[in-house]
């Protein structure tokens, strides 16, 4: 496989086990019963089987944003999941060369969507007080990502003074109502806005205080996935489902 | 406001009604009750307030991606919609400098997302057979974007000729199972395969001729999308939902 | 058919339209495009085929409670649909001999049901102000069934003066906060109590207000009906479904 | 509490926990953490508070049918839920005084609901095979009902002779296609039949036999309950859900 030393590899198996290890890992990478060696990947091309320890067989791949955001990534908060971040992207307008403001950074899972795609124009800027989350955070999207299109912000989005300046903000925050005004202020007319809260009764505040804070809201809005096992005879719903992440919210900003 | 000759406005009021113009349209523009002139936005900012003849009041945006495929596009065919659309980008690693094919066209709603997320390093190949449908696409592409990535292709994508070229692909067309081993070859190794299909009965055929077409299937996934009534006081999801538009299916090139 | 003059029955085809009619209706009765004549069922037995005005095929049954409370009862309220009436019955034990009550009766589909399941040595009490639609609720009921077990009382629960006296209660009432203390005096120890509204907020204000009023919170759950086409080539759900009608509240009392 | 012997208890605390014994048991109650003696339940009310040996606060209650089924019955078959039983009682039309036909027996679920809800007028007759099931069926049923309008048949369905007897019928059999023609051929004209299925292959072989078998298909459904914690200053749903049981398909014979 043409590969650099950090590359992340993913090793998947039929009944859907994936493991996204480094190949330049000197440790064995233990898989469900066995394990392999990631030299042993070198004349691999991508999709080609290995075969583990306990003879059971894996195909080796370069992990997708959505394989590594759910299997590579280390995890200090709770995770926005792939399943809502499609969504944001698309609400928020996140593409090429826009500006995206975040608050919180978390374990950094959204803030690498954005800056995947926006792109060498586009700019990220992601503020997280809490030290430990920022510099895993940072260490996840470099794994990943050679873009330098970040900027992390070791601050509590409250102190900061942006003005006219993001296309796009999404917003991660407990009591998100008391940074409306600022994300307000940051943001450009007619700007895109997103949160996310767990509780109806944070949306009903949220609501509130949108309106009152120069927010038109736009949307909201549960995201469901419903998977099925991957068996044509036998074709039915996986048993158990998520049944709740959170509740998305969306606004512009009006004058 | 700061904007050109073509650029695309929306005006959206309180109650959720939106619509998409041209700024340089040299015809009124009717909303819900009333019309405003497009040469009335000229002085303007994002976000600013309108009047209509009738008295209701209108916010102006450039309108996102989302609204844009959902309010602006003019639609020959069923399109992908945003709730499938933002988790196929993820699925599929659809992001700066990728190559990502697609059949067949349709109205362009993928097209043009793909094409943002990929940005100027990628490319986008989109194959439609319908030479109506391929034109009506490109218009809708290009009122909104300038970026250059893009092949429109008129040809049934069953006649191409490409080997190990797009790192993705999507498919959404009647029997796509005709075509798995063309979109296998196409594919680099490794590469990401995904398609929609309405029914039970192609999932079943989908699932069993990807398996015996090189492919592994990593998933089958219905997404819903559960929008609540923006009233704070009496908060409560919308009466009618959107129960189903298709099934989607990922899978992987495997050697 | 073995019928009576004011039997019920019901007209249906292949399309899934159905229409419920006396038989000794002494006008036409109206189907999709034609006509039948209730007469001309008089020799037919349950589950032949009677030919329309128009030559559409029509099958006649009598009407299952289910059918009836969909399309053949008068609505004068919004009633609690079966997809919710079938829960309700098991959580609050609704079952041969109990007493149940209810406020308010609303068109009474419930209280039909009710009255079928505690069935003769059973009893349902029923509270509504509005006299019309206590009238109509009893006309509704008295088309369907000949059990005499129900007492409608055309007053406001509030002016009740029951005391450990039923089973079960279930209520349907715009503030159902103002009536839990005359429901808790109103129930057996360890009674069941059910409630269903339509917003989150009152959900909160339910619970709240549940808890000081010596119930135990037992549930609070959505119920979602998902149909599909019957198309065994083509199977898939229906495009729209039914997003909310309300959030159903399950409690017991206790001392 | 007035209450015999062989009486059913339920014990519940506030978080939700339940354990359903019988008052004469002369072993201790293991509830949570710590343990209660039935007989010490002998001079409670129904409601009342009972505290076991860990200073946990349990109630008392009398199980509702729905309980028991959820925690009382011993299951050895996968069941058919409350959440689907509900429903199924309105679309069957089961109500006092009807005769029902079930196969197979199972763990006995859906017959304590059937013959409870016919009443003493009715009568409920199910088939099953294996006579290990149909035993512990029969004692779940003892436990919780003194109605004697149940007739156990070990028997497979397929063996059994009635004609034009039931007014409704339920299936829950692994092969049911094979049984279609005796189950038209045992229900009355217009006669109301039901069956659940865990996979779409299933419903598509369903669908396809019942139409050969003289039955009108009424509706293909599955259900959902989406239950909330209880909460009300964080009302939220669970984070987990079932995601599927089966889906049920209803159908009406014809001549």
């Amino acid at each position: 496989m043409d590969i650099n030393e950090e590359e992340l590899l993913e090793a998947t198996n039929k009944k859907g086990f994936k493991k996204i290890f480094q190949f330049n890992s000197k440790q064995k990478i233990q898989l469900q019963g066995g394990y392999i060696n990631p030299e042993d990947t070198i004349n691999l091309e991508e999709g080609e089987v290995i075969t583990a320890s306990d003879g059971l067989k894996y195909h080796i791949f370069k992990p997708t944003i959505h394989d590594y955001i759910m299997y590579g990534i280390k995890r200090q908060t709770q995770i926005v999941y792939p399943k809502e971040a499609g969504y944001i992207i698309l609400k928020l307008d996140i593409r090429n060369g826009k500006v995206v403001g975040e608050a919180g950074t978390g374990s950094g899972s959204l803030t690498l969507i954005f800056s995947e795609l926006v792109s060498e124009k586009g700019r990220v800027i992601t503020f997280e007080k809490n030290l430990d989350f920022l510099n895993n955070a940072r260490k996840n999207i470099e794994k990943f990502s050679k873009l330098q299109n970040i900027t992390f912000v070791n601050e509590d989005f409250i102190n900061s003074n942006y003005e006219n300046f993001f296309d796009s903000f999404f917003m991660d925050l407990k009591e998100p109502w008391f940074y409306f005004e600022k994300a307000n202020k940051a943001l450009k007319g007619g700007g895109n806005f997103g949160l996310i809260v767990p509780t109806t009764n944070q949306v009903n505040q949220s609501i509130n205080e949108l309106e009152s804070n120069n927010f038109l809201v736009d949307e909201i809005v549960e995201i469901f996935h419903r998977k099925y096992k991957i068996n044509p005879n036998r074709l039915r719903p996986e048993d158990i489902m998520i049944g709740h992440t959170g509740y998305l919210i969306f606004a512009k900003k009006i004058k």
